[in-house]
Parts: structure tokens; sequence; C-alpha cells
């Protein structure tokens, strides 16, 4: 029989090759937008797959070592982590996607129209999604920290925006358009920050036993926008 | 010791107390939208940290249940089903609250801007939310694959409603704002509907050990708008 350590290890090498994935995934859409370039779309969606089928292999590897081995403790909660940060991977690449369609509609939209802070959201966003799993992997309960820290700052940036973007909408209405399909990336990308610091907090719950979710100051999801 | 049948029954009364909380909240929070009503909006945040700290609760529990006993087969998936649930629960919480919140930037805007197809989405989205969450306490398959049927509609109405904001948006710059607001409660909406059609899923799989995510035809999360 496989070593409940070896299984572990599988575990956490199958995360991390998602992880990878939906990353990648991230930078293609961003690209997309930034360049507005439906190839780079096309990368994103060329993933959907592989991520979708990763999702089911883990929760599969979960239950089977839930139900071969009694695993306690660090053990147990590294499991329930694995759990939680494959949907929160999965639900990343979903909205990836977006961010690609989003970028779709993009195309062929004359230059006029600034893409404003997108891309320096979009750095910061990378930026908490790299630390989240960096955090998972080295345990690192410091790193998960810093990107619960660095939520508030993408809210911020995202508030910028829309106001931006909603006095472009008021001034020119040939900017509407446009001004929806941006609107709808920032929000997509503090979506994507959102399940960055869910993964944090399940480290954070992995590595110490500290339940961090609703505790003032670790960030919200909900959102007024 | 509590036994192990005993402990599973109180975690479905604790599932289904928090789903009841949060049926309450969308219910307030759609009341808060087509009623211009700030106190509706009120009682939806009243509920949140009741709902956070269920969730909380229900996540211990889980973990007490793994580490005590050594569920199998339709015990185990009854439970991997209960974490997922709860997580697609705390969220649907937040919808809510969102939904509060895009209400409380409505009230005093002149009554000339139409609520649209709001309520009728709403009326839809409220049913997939009792209808997966009856198929949960029931373990029924029928019910929960009435949920994934019910997904496309709610899509497809939102995607009207899109179209006739835009054009309210196009034809006069004041309405920019509050269609702005209408936009995202029907975002919200459709989010909440993703949401019970996870819960569907996840019920599917409690109850047969199929798994329906990823098959196309069952619903899709990934939106264009």
């Amino acid at each position: 029989m496989i070593k409940l350590v070896e299984r572990l290890e599988h575990l956490k090498n199958k995360l991390v090759e998602m992880s990878s994935l939906v990353e990648v995934g991230i930078r293609h859409s961003i690209r997309a937008v930034v360049q507005k370039d439906s190839g780079e779309a096309e990368e994103v969606f060329k993933n959907e797959d592989r991520i979708n089928s990763i999702e089911l292999e883990i929760d599969g590897l979960v239950i089977e070592l839930l139900a071969l081995h009694q695993p306690m403790a660090i053990d147990l909660r590294f499991i329930i982590a694995v759990l939680k940060i494959n949907t929160n991977l999965e639900r990343m690449g979903d909205l990836s996607v977006n961010i690609a369609h989003n970028a779709e509609s993009l195309v062929g939209v004359p230059t006029g129209t600034p893409v404003v802070d997108v891309p320096l959201i979009a750095g910061l966003v990378g930026s908490m999604v790299r630390k989240s799993m960096d955090a998972f992997v080295a345990c690192d309960v410091d790193l998960a920290r810093e990107v619960l820290a660095s939520d508030d700052a993408v809210d911020s940036l995202r508030t910028s925006c829309y106001h931006e973007l909603v006095s472009f909408m008021e001034k020119d209405r040939e900017r509407i358009k446009p001004a929806l399909s941006l609107l709808a990336v920032t929000r997509n990308l503090e979506r994507l920050a959102d399940h960055a610091t869910n993964i944090a907090e399940d480290v954070l719950f992995y590595a110490k036993g500290i339940d961090v979710r609703h505790v003032s100051g670790t960030g919200s999801r909900t959102g007024k926008l």
C-alpha cells in the first residue's frame, strides 16, 4: 500500500501543477486585455479543460486518502486545506476565462479608450496569487499574512478605476460598452484577489490551526461596486 | 462518545440552519432593490455575522468528525459535500450583502429607472436556492437535476437585462449610475444561481457518487458579461 506521506506529497504536487496552469492563464488573460490580442485569449481557453480535470482528480485523491488512512492533526488540516484551495483554483481558472472574454469584446475598439490602472491591479493580483501558493508549498505563515495585507490595496485601486471609467462613460456614450468591459476586467481581478486571500487563510489554518476567516482587518469578500 | 449517526444528523441540521439564514438574507436584499428600502438592506447586514460564525462551526464539526470516526462510502461523501456546501452558502451570504449595498445606491433615485426583469430573475434564483437545499436534505437526485436545468434560464434572462440596461445608459447619461447598480444586482443574482448549481452538483456526488462538474449541458460558471 502507498504510504500516507507519499500520498500527501502527490496531492501537493498536483495542486502546484494546477496553480501553475491557473497563473499562466491569468497572465495570458491580462495580456489579451492590455494588448487587445485575441490570440492571447485563445491561450486561456485552451487551458480550461486541463484545470477542470485536475480539480476532479484532486477531489478523488482526497477521498481515497481519507478512506484508506486515518490522517490526524496537521495532516488532516493539510487535506482539508487542499480541498478548499482546489475549489479556489478552479474558480480562478473560470475568472481568467471571464477576463479573456472581456478582452475579446475590446479587440478592434479604438485605442482612445485607455485601460486605466488595469496593468497595475493585474500586477498586484498576480503577486498575491503567486505568494499565496508559495506560502502553501513552504507552509509559510508570514507570506500568507502578506497576502491578506494586500487585499485592501486591490480593493482601493479598483474603486478608483471604477470612478474613472464611470466618468468616461458619462462624457461619451461611445465609450459605454468598452468601459463596461474594463469594469468587468477589474471586477474579475478583484475576485481573483479574493481567492488568493482565501488560499492564504487556508494556509494559516493548515499551518497553525488558526482560523482567520471573518476576523476584521483580514480583507472582505463583499464589495459595494 | 457521541455516535457517528448523531454527529451526521447534527451537521445536517447546522447546514439547514445556515441555509435558512442565507435564504432570508436573499429575500431581504431583493426587497431592498425592488422597493428601494434601506431598512430591508439593514436586515441583510444583521445576519452576516451569524452566517459567518456557523460556517466556522461547521468546518470545526467536520474536522472533529473525520478525526474521531472513520466515515466510509456514502458517509464520507456526505461530509465532503457538507464542507463544499458550507463554503457555497457563506459566499451566498456575501452576495446577498453585495445586493443590499447595490440597493442602497438606488435609494432616492427617481422611479423613472425601471428595475427591468430583476424580480423575475430573483424569483427564479430563489427557487433554485430552495430546491438545491431541499435536494440536499432529502438526498433527492431528480430535484438536484432540476436545479442544474434552471441555470441556463438565469443566464439568458441576465443577458437580456444587460442589453436593456446598456441601452438606457446610452440614451441618458443620468441613468448610467443607477443602471450600473442594477447590472451589479443581476450579476450577483447570477452568481447566486451558480452557487445553487454547485450545491446541486454536490448533492449528486453525495447521493450517487456521480461527479457532474465540467460535463457539458449542466451549466457554466464563466460568463461573458
